[in-house]
């Protein structure tokens, strides 16, 4: 029922058929349609690979394990689990996640600075809420995860980027770009890191590293908000120490069970300094009162009966098959490509030559049934156009290879013919014909 | 590890040992500690009878309904219910909220305008963030849920309550209100009701106010949230249909499992007019991503397998007993008080003589083991001293009898006192010796 004759409805009004249009907050400007939401879109047709989306292959997760957990969280806890809990979550997970961040050398925590997040994600919603004003910035890596650019656009804030190299944030790099966004009265929130397997360029910050980036962020007052969510899947060494068992009061750190247990059941948490904590727990309960009861008894119920640190090792056995599997078709098919092979996480991070496109070229992949996300997505200043993603965690290595050969059709392809018009970059729409991805992988 | 010496800092920090002081954002002055999180902690100490918080009688639901469900969800559905999902939600259970609303009268939507969230509170949450701007006003029901004058206050906009009587909100005071703030050049951007057995008040909305009530807000261009979790707890007769019933375009309607399944599992969801709902999913993807796919499917398998409408009967009959059990007990012991016994919902709301401070009373209440939630809760300016909030949902009708023999003692002792000393309001600090409540009730 659209109202037509009112005064408060503003001038932008006829210019579009919401009639709510004038009502919304200047922060719904920030909400773009994300490509993580596409993602999950291309990723589900069964008959395109998809090196897109970055969900784990939770099929190895043995169901008997899950079903245990439901049984003796029923037996023991139903009520309790059906039932609302406090803001922070349930006393008996968060001691639980002690031992899981003592496997990141994080000793010296307590369960009561711990806040358990409807996922990882929340976490970083609330850290978000709790500091960024409108125009604010954060500092990130270059490139980062689109989850958290995103939400950081939601909060009116700008990400800018902090140059990494191959042993990851450059902490010169970081000093630079403090003083210089300060000299331009800029206020300067936090560094937010994933140290741990870069979603999306796979690298893992060196010990060295940490202890220096943290030493500027001491230095200069920045808050670090460390997100950690694939430290234990590493492929060939284990990775140096978090950053937050380094320092307890400088970082926010942001863990998650998506990754070693099921992104599904939606649990993370939070480890932050006393004073920010108690306010993240009024966050949390503003936003969602508490987190799911039922899910953190469940998580509870698998630490506790489960032999879950084997289950990570059978998880890092197969996403280390899987890893090798992209790698070699990628050498095979792309020997004259730059990438790094990644101790861990779920992604390489792959540099195409610059008269490729990959976000243009993306409606041809997905015509031959291979889906990545292209580097743009990553960056919040339009970078990233020469590179993708490409996700080794969800398919088979037998698909890994499959998709790897398609993308060489459409990549092959497309240099064939810039070769042939005279190496100039193909930016026209494309054909009909061509099966489009969803409107907001464009 | 404090950082001594830096500009940064600001003037505050010498004031606070919270080393991030002067980094929080402008929005966490509004994230005060709500009364809704010591509700959890006072209900949470058995020998106290808990008439303060709303949690349901989770008990009565048979625990093989769960089981089932969770069987069923694990044979058909189980690597999906452990994956990411949309962030919109899964579209089963969004086609079975259709069977939920048409209950309620509403038989036009579609579930494609249907969001899940983490429980209705992240509804509100959502709602909040996509509309509200710092300064802006929501005209609310006086009194109101207290979980949502939280939630406004965190994105720094203001409740203004609207007069109710018997009937509901008052249509002409809600034009006077609305009028007199935009004279003073306030911006209302909502009106957030519950028209079903409203949280605190217990008063249910007349069929002829809904109307009147959607008038006023189409010829005022304002935008109704109507908000529903109490509509199919009716214990005499079935409330009227939902505003939403009535007008697709001008309302946003929240619902949620959290009283006619269980709270812990923390699925609810939003029906929204189109163009807004599209903006709750990005803004639901930026918060968490995307909403449990597991509860999701839980709660999908629940409403496929059992009975539900049963089971909501069942609720209905027990909650009726546990609703009459606490009228007849303050009949009993407070026959000079005023209060409405509710058609549905959780609570009643008993006014009490001007002379006594609930809040100020909460302290000897805790000690004489019952508590309650008193009616500044439910109010964003002050009022509500001379009221309480009293919850039939979660104890048995002996213990409510019970709860209200020990409120009496309370207040009864109180009216003493106040008649020794010449009808002066007790307002000197607590004894030494008194159980004190968690710090925020206070």
């Amino acid at each position: 029922m659209l109202v037509t004759n009112n005064a408060a409805r503003g001038p932008e009004t006829g210019r579009n058929l919401d009639p709510w249009y004038s009502s919304y907050a200047d922060r719904t400007k920030g909400l773009a349609a994300s490509e993580v939401r596409a993602l999950f879109a291309v990723a589900s047709r069964p008959e395109v690979v998809s090196l897109a989306g970055g969900s784990p292959f939770v099929k190895a997760l043995p169901e008997e394990l899950i079903d245990s957990a439901f049984r003796s969280m029923m037996r023991e806890h139903g009520p309790e689990a059906l039932q609302y809990g406090g803001g922070q979550g349930i006393p008996q997970i968060r001691e639980q996640i002690l031992d899981i961040m003592a496997l990141e050398g994080i000793t010296d925590a307590s369960a009561d600075d711990i806040v358990t997040t409807t996922g990882s994600q929340h976490g970083l919603d609330i850290v978000s809420k709790l500091f960024l004003n409108p125009g604010d910035v954060v500092l990130a890596e270059s490139p980062s995860y689109v989850g958290a650019i995103g939400t950081f656009r939601a909060y009116e804030a700008d990400t800018v980027h902090v140059e990494m190299d191959e042993h990851g944030l450059i902490p010169s790099a970081l000093e630079e770009t403090l003083h210089r966004l300060r000299s331009e009265c800029r206020v300067v929130k936090f560094l937010y890191t994933i140290p741990n397997f870069n979603n999306p360029a796979g690298s893992m910050m060196t010990a060295e590293r940490r202890h220096e980036i943290l030493e500027v962020c001491r230095r200069e007052h920045l808050l670090i908000v460390e997100d950690n969510p694939y430290g234990l899947l590493y492929y060939d060494e284990q990775p140096p120490h978090a950053i937050r068992s380094l320092d307890s009061e400088n970082v926010v750190y942001l863990g998650s069970f998506s990754k070693i247990l099921s992104p599904g059941v939606r649990v993370g948490y939070v480890l932050a300094p006393h004073a920010i904590r108690e306010k993240m727990i009024l966050a949390v309960e503003s936003s969602i009162l508490s987190p799911s009861t039922f899910n953190q008894w469940l998580v509870n119920e698998y630490l506790k009966q489960a032999d879950w640190k084997a289950q990570v090792a059978a998880y890092r056995d197969i996403y280390r098959e899987r890893r090798d599997a992209l790698d070699a078709a990628l050498r095979e098919h792309f020997p004259q490509f730059v990438w790094e092979k990644p101790n861990g996480g779920f992604f390489i991070w792959l540099q195409l030559p610059e008269q490729l496109d990959a976000k243009q070229m993306l409606p041809r992949a997905v015509k031959e049934l291979v889906a990545y996300t292209p580097g743009t997505a990553f960056y919040a200043d339009g970078r990233g156009q020469h590179a993708m993603r490409l996700a080794f965690c969800t398919e088979t290595p037998e698909r890994l290879a499959t998709g790897v050969r398609r993308l060489a059709t459409v990549i092959n392809g497309e240099l064939d013919l810039l070769e042939t018009f005279g190496g100039l970059p193909m930016r026209s729409r494309p054909e009909s014909g061509v099966i489009m991805p969803p409107p907001d992988i464009n």
